[in-house]
């Protein structure tokens, strides 16, 4: 595309006229009045009988307070779109709002464009009425059935998160946010202000701000209101923007005279922004300085043109307003009467034709076929995604000259690639992280790509790879991070986000959120696929090794585990190799959450790329070279792992065994996709039982060694054959700051207690191995006498290497880790 | 107590001394140089023989960068809470610091007093440097091992939220409140700013924000430390404070000179405080007028004091002092010189005598015996807490002539008991809520109480129930309500959260640090109990009808059931009695994270106050009423329910059981403490095997309809004998804006469904009920049709009563629940 940031003048567009605005004005009637309708009415769309109770619906649900200002704005930027021909996004912080929304897309003709059932006549008004909030229809908000939507605003607070990350890399595209004055009190919501700070003023779009200062909330004031006007402007100045304050509705102020004002100050904004865009280009991308971009505060009653009064009590301008006002419409004659006068004072003679079409003036104010609101393919990011070009991941595969025969940390080497992919997609690929992309060890990524990074700089000693243009975006936010990236993916764009596993919690509800649009677009034919949200988990539970237990917390598989199966996936690479090799399916794949666990310190590599793409394809395997099974017999005991830990206190556990009781026969299956232990009734990537079985046995002990909470496993197993012999390990909340082995032991997840383990579980051991088995017991407490007298892990555990690796592995070992990292282990 | 806040002038101190600021000096150098001790020394802590590398941890962990900040602040706030006997709490925002904190109690001697082992001479130091971070030692953070901790700070965003929580009702306090620059950069900590607009001047403390502007993160400059002075200056006054900027340490500036700039900035502040609540105390608590607190930008260098440059790069005053700066100080010369000088810089012969022991112009600077920091009460809140007044709840019981024979809102019930639960406790309970109190029907509470607000106002006709003094406090931020109470409850006091369920994910991650401090905690004999941490989840998955599927997730109990079982109660209670019988039961315990699901919908009341006390003390139990069992025999199947809607089903379910199939043995299981269902070994409220086996056999069919997503049942009951026979419903992640019934059956947890699922399951009810099965698949068609073409659930669901239930019940049940809520179904 490419469309200049024009003034209006340079628009050539004429002057407004009170005809103009009494359009704008029939526009926003008509967007009330459809609104309304859909909350209250089942039957009589246009009133052209009389009202009567049979006509409301029985169960009145949605939400009226919000809806006519979004109505007001909409309507507004109708005519600036329209002028400026400019691409743009409506992004309903409030999405409880949803009414409103839908009455738009109504009315611009998009949802008859998807929806042709909804016919834009007395008929189709009916339907489009009855849907909303009914069994069979339509959700109450700004949900994906909503054409033009990428933001249900549901979950209050990530309005601005949402419509920065659309904004990143679409220099054409306006996103206009409107913030609810509640949800302005939400966390998230209160950071985002900043995202200001993180945007080009050249290659990406533009965010317009509008503060929706309707004064409430459910059921109380909201602050932003309650402060004087002065303290708000300062708060907004504080947060970057130059701010605009619009106030209407409190008084008798004549419509023309409101839309006047308002149409203006759109026009002043819209103009600032040009200029901004215009000194921008001068100064180019990479010296651009950051501006004061303009935000709107529109103060305006809640509930705008509806009900002054019900019950004698204030309701418009009030939180009366903010749901449905009337509530006994279809129970007393007093509200129906009410309702009636409330949807008649829109005249709605006026506003629909014979036919019940929206009227000729009202058609004039939409925007021309390609821009309207409801068509965006911005807000359809699946229609305009691009695959990504990807390096060849082999190319970046670590020599594995015989399992445990060298040594990595995984992310680091998984950095080497997404470097390469970085460079080779340019707009469209960004990496986001609360400022820990470097101690993840991504840093390579540096290499070809900066930190964008547009506030104040200090020096280029202090400010290295922080540049105004660039693929990686670090702010101390798990929440902007989280939202910033949905945006960006669900505009079309690929990413990833990498965090501490502990604290990914915090985005918990944002990836429910997610996951549940995800959920719904699957079942929506018009919405195309977009890509998959990507997680990096590094800085695990079981390497915090500078913090503590408050840095200790696995659950976030077991969260995303909730949702629905074929929208999650979980993937624990035991190595680098197979990093590389998960990470590229995860980059090529769509419409997932993908959660990939995975170590940054010095670890093992364990197979080789050609092992590692079959075990990634499988998604767990036999390493046989770690066990000692007889072909042909079936094993004593099945040690199960999954992640990198884990991994290697199972081989650590099967050297032992195979050491010191060399009959017995031992399996060793490694798990990196966790779904494959599910049913496949459950999940798509499930095995069969009878796969199930051939991999765990019915009849056999099986320990398994799992990275996060040991339950999970469990709940994901306890349908199969084999379940009631499965004895799981994992991380049972102990924990503090202390050595890596001492966590594991914390835990009995280390190698000493598995062997422990096994000789309980495995039939007759028990009585044979007695002896080992208190040499196990003292094993672990020699190392935790080790570990509190030193400060470090016996040498036996720290330098520990896979007995077949040779000297190549060993030699070396523990210094590497210290100076490989620079002492970074954050 | 009741201290008066004074001017400097009013406490009649005397001018400050250049010997005084050298003090302060002193102390600030022996806290810096007990902190880098901590992070890197074995041994030799005082440095009386040269430094070998022996003497330093063979893994060095912690983090510096904060440290010197934090220690600056301590050493002058302990001048001004000596010279005006104020009791002060100081919260650590960046908890990272841990070594600062631990190092300043070390020196006020609050540490030895609790741990006696770390004696104050040379082997005491040796014994606290080696203790940090180290295997059998503290943790690196400001853990609850850190005495006048409340806050450790790992997980950052929360320092505010906890410090108002701290003030409200503790008029005496002076919380002293320190966040990161990067901290500032979270959610969470952006909204807690605007606290101040609940905070009330004269009933509640005070608390003094400071903002540590080191200017760096992990790896990236802050945001506030890159936007001019004067942005940062007007988001802190558009915040509502009135910020008062110091800078120091990025010249040659005399230690005297700067410490005497922030000596008489501090004094200023002080001051500035005592005429805010000078001013209040004459407005008086109903009429005090928000002031504009101060608040302190404190820009300092990151990592003060530390090397200016390591290996030729910039350290001090970058992030590179973040972590541990000389992390090769164990293995080369250079970087064991350079930690030599370091320390050496501080002078330690000049800080501590010839013991050890600190000196005595250090010493000058402790504050009096009951006021150190490391010794607050309020910092250890078990030690002050007193038990709540609670009046009896079983006067609040609902009568239940026959089970189902009433109909309530159960939280409407529990609301009248609240009210006069906050009567009783003026000064120490307090409800918290996202605007959802009322919506959750708890509204009985502005019977006696109001929403605390001090912001504007507007009128009494939209600022009903708002007050500058009240008990309730609303936010619209899941986030600032659950750090304020955690803070309410760390000093000593009670209270709860009432939230939507679905939305109560917004925390996960602040229970997780809730839950794992009182876990650390429960191992600490010197720190007392503290009143558990209740959550009233009402607005659940089932009955979200104005909103839909973004409102639908019961996943929080799976989140809070990882967390050690010590810790964490879930209780689904099925009506209005077993509601508050249940409530009780929380705000009488101790230590626990309690998860209380409840409706608030009008629904049937199965238990009088009777029946419920002993189902709730038993926790589960068999309704005889309900099921068909035959005395002395067994039953041929088992419906076990959890939660209100699911009882509701299970009821209806076998109400067509015992009418259809009359022979049919049908035993009726309802679970109101989920934790009973766990392995008595797993969790103490478990019961055990051979329980659990009474209640639901080892070899009959269970068809278990649950609350929230099914697999937790599986979860907690693995290990059961009769777990194979167990098929749970509940919520499988399906939903949308429709009816009630329409809810459960898209996710099959539906009467009919159930029905179905007896019939497949009983051997031999199949063939011969195959009829009645067909019967049940087309009650739900015809349920769905129904809905669909009237916007309602069939009369024949909405309508049921319990049929022994007499008329009582059924007579204008429908109506009621619209005229009971005033349509208010948020
Ligand atoms: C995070 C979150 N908490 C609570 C709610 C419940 N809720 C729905 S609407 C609303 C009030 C919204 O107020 P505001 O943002 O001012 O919107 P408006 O006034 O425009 O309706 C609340 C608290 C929610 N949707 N999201
Ligand atoms: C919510 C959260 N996200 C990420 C981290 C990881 N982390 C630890 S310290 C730190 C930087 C803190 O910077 P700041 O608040 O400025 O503290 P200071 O500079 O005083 O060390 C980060 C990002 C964390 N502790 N908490
Ligand atoms: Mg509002
Ligand atoms: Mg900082």
């Amino acid at each position: 595309m490419n469309q200049p940031w024009q003034t209006r003048a340079q628009c050539g567009a004429a002057e407004l006229t009170d005809t103009d605005l009494g359009r704008i004005h029939s526009r926003w009637r008509a967007a009330n009045y459809l609104s309304v309708g859909q909350i209250y009415l089942l039957d009589n769309p246009l009133m052209r009988r009389p009202l009567t109770r049979d006509d409301v619906k029985p169960r009145l649900l949605g939400h009226w307070g919000t809806t006519p200002g979004l109505n007001f704005l909409y309507a507004h930027l109708n005519r600036v779109i329209a002028e400026r021909r400019r691409p743009t996004l409506y992004i309903t912080g409030p999405g409880h709002g949803g009414p409103g929304m839908v009455a738009n897309s109504y009315l611009d003709g998009t949802w008859s464009d998807i929806y042709p059932a909804v016919t834009r006549d007395e008929g189709g008004m009916k339907k489009l009425f009855k849907q909303f909030s009914f069994p069979g229809g339509i959700p109450s908000h700004v949900a994906p059935e909503v054409p033009g939507s990428i933001h249900e605003g549901g979950e209050l607070g990530y309005a601005l998160s949402h419509a920065y990350g659309a904004a990143f890399d679409n220099p054409d595209l306006l996103v206009f946010a409107v913030v609810g004055d509640g949800e302005s009190e939400t966390g998230p919501l209160a950071t985002s202000w900043h995202s200001n700070k993180f945007l080009n003023p050249v290659t990406d779009g533009v965010v317009l701000p509008v503060l929706h200062l309707n004064g409430f909330k459910i059921a109380n004031p909201t602050v932003l209101a309650r402060i004087p006007e002065a303290e708000l402007v300062d708060l907004m100045k504080g947060y970057g923007h130059n701010p605009h304050v619009f106030t209407a509705g409190f008084d008798e102020e004549d419509p023309t005279s409101y839309h006047r004002r308002f149409a203006e100050l759109l026009d002043q904004v819209m103009d600032e922004i040009a200029e901004i865009r215009r000194v921008a280009a001068t100064q180019g991308a990479a010296d651009a300085v950051r501006p004061a971009w303009p935000m709107i505060v529109l103060r305006t009653p809640k509930g705008w043109t509806g009900p002054k009064e019900i019950d004698g009590r204030k309701t418009e301008g009030s939180w009366r307003s903010h749901q449905v006002p009337l509530a006994s419409a279809r129970d007393t004659d007093a509200h129906l009467a009410d309702l009636a006068a409330w949807l008649g004072s829109y005249e709605p003679d006026q506003l629909f034709d014979e036919d019940g079409a929206p009227g000729p003036q009202i058609e004039a104010t939409t925007p021309p076929i390609g821009l309207r609101l409801g068509e965006r393919p911005e807000a359809n990011g699946g229609i305009i995604r691009r695959d990504l070009r990807l390096p060849d991941f082999r190319d970046y595969a670590v020599d594995v000259p015989t399992p445990g025969g060298s040594l990595n940390e995984a992310t680091r080497v998984l950095g080497n690639w997404l470097r390469d992919v970085a460079a080779h997609n340019r707009d469209n690929f960004r990496v986001f992280g609360p400022d820990e992309t470097a101690s993840n060890r991504l840093q390579s990524l540096y290499e070809v790509t900066d930190k964008q990074w547009v506030a104040d700089y200090e020096s280029p000693e202090v400010d290295q790879y922080l540049g105004r243009v660039g693929q990686v975006v670090e702010m101390l936010s798990e929440h902007q991070c989280q939202g910033w990236l949905e945006g960006y993916l669900l505009t079309g764009r690929h990413g990833l986000m990498s965090s501490y596993e502990a604290f990914i919690h915090i985005v918990d509800s944002m990836v429910n959120q997610h996951a549940k649009w995800l959920k719904v677009t699957n079942h929506l034919e018009w919405r195309r696929p977009i890509s998959s949200l990507n997680y990096l988990l590094s800085s695990h539970v079981w390497r915090q090794d500078h913090n503590g237990f408050s840095h200790q917390d696995p659950g976030f598989i077991d969260h995303v585990v909730n949702k629905k199966a074929d929208v999650v996936r979980v993937y624990l690479p035991p190595d680098a190799n197979t990093l590389l090799s998960t990470f590229d399916h995860c980059l090529r794949s769509t419409q997932y959450v993908n959660v990939v666990v995975a170590g940054k310190q010095p670890n093992p590599n364990w197979l080789s790329m050609d092992e590692a793409v079959k075990h990634c394809t499988r998604g767990l395997g036999i390493w046989d070279w770690a066990g000692t099974e007889v072909e042909g017999t079936e094993p004593d005991v099945v040690l199960g792992c999954a992640g990198d830990i884990p991994t290697i206190e199972v081989l650590a556990a099967a050297d032992i065994l195979r050491r010191r009781i060399p009959d017995l026969k031992v399996r060793v299956v490694n798990v990196v996709d966790l779904m494959r232990l599910q049913d496949v009734d459950e999940h798509p990537h499930g095995l069969s039982h009878r796969d199930f079985d051939t991999f765990f046995t019915t009849d056999k002990p099986i320990v398994f060694a799992y990275h996060g909470y040991p339950w999970l496993i469990h709940r994901l197993t306890y349908r199969r054959n084999g379940h009631a012999n499965l004895h799981v390990r994992g991380y049972k909340e102990e924990g503090t700051t202390t050595t890596p082995f001492d966590m594991v032991m914390l835990n009995d997840l280390d190698r000493f207690h598995l062997v422990i383990d096994v000789i309980d579980r495995v039939p007759s051991l028990g009585v044979r191995y007695a002896g080992l088995r208190q040499e196990m017991v003292d094993a672990r407490l020699d190392a935790r006498t080790y570990a509190r007298a030193h400060g470090d892990d016996i040498p036996e555990v720290r330098d520990w290497v896979w007995p077949d690796a040779g000297n190549a592995a060993s030699e070396g070992q523990a210094e590497a880790a210290t100076v490989v990292t620079g002492g970074d282990n954050e």
